[in-house]
């Protein structure tokens, strides 16, 4: 199990912090963010250490958000928000506080004043996006 | 393939409206956000009709984020952004415009003044998180 001495979640899942336990298995835990937005905000981790969604091989990303996706069903049962967010957030420049992968499920509600969803769209330059396409087509 | 005659997203499906494509297969569709947060802003979606999260089998939902992790990889070699935000937004509480279920993948780069991501992290208050997560652990 790979694991950073310096990290905050690699320390959660080790059993030396803390934390308000939803969910575990062998490659995830899920437990209560202490900060939340909204009630219910909760988060998937991988047990092992990814800095970021660059690290991570396809496959157990996407089993970490098969399982997102199964606790929104518990949190729409458990607490019938109006919404919900699914967030995560990779390098300073995107706001991640926490350099080890992290998904979060912010329940929302009509008129909660939760801004992390909420901007204006404006039109694209279309002759720049499609070169832009190209090039991410280029990499894939 | 279930699909919504009102839904603008599954008219991109059926080739009625022309995207932008960057991938398909026979599940997903990924094309370019013509509203673009910042440039290499893209979308991922079920080429099925569902709404939301709420309405989605885990594994496909598991699938689709594969897909954004495997993409993020091919924006960082065309890019190299400094950061990125992946966001799926459901319901209008939670600023859903395209009721088709979609995923965005956001390119960021330092100081480029996009704040979907972007809060003040506030204590909770510990009993009543305790509480919120006996009730969401009780349905799953």
């Amino acid at each position: 199990m790979s694991r950073r001495d310096d990290c905050i979640f690699c320390k959660i899942v080790a059993g030396d912090i803390p934390c308000i336990k939803l969910y575990e298995d062998d490659e995830a835990l899920v437990f209560m963010d202490i900060m939340p937005l909204n009630k219910g905000h909760l988060l998937v981790i991988p047990k092992e250490h990814y800095d970021n969604i660059l690290e991570m091989e396809p496959d157990l990303y996407g089993r970490l958000c098969s399982l997102v996706c199964r606790l929104s069903k518990a949190v729409e049962s458990a607490l019938g928000p109006d919404g919900m967010n699914v967030q995560q957030l990779n390098g300073a420049a995107a706001n991640q506080v926490v350099p080890h992968l992290h998904i979060h499920l912010v329940p929302r509600w009509e008129g909660d004043g939760v801004t992390i969803s909420q901007w204006d769209p404006v039109p694209g330059d279309n002759d720049e996006i499609k070169a832009t396409a190209e090039a991410i087509q280029s990499e894939l």
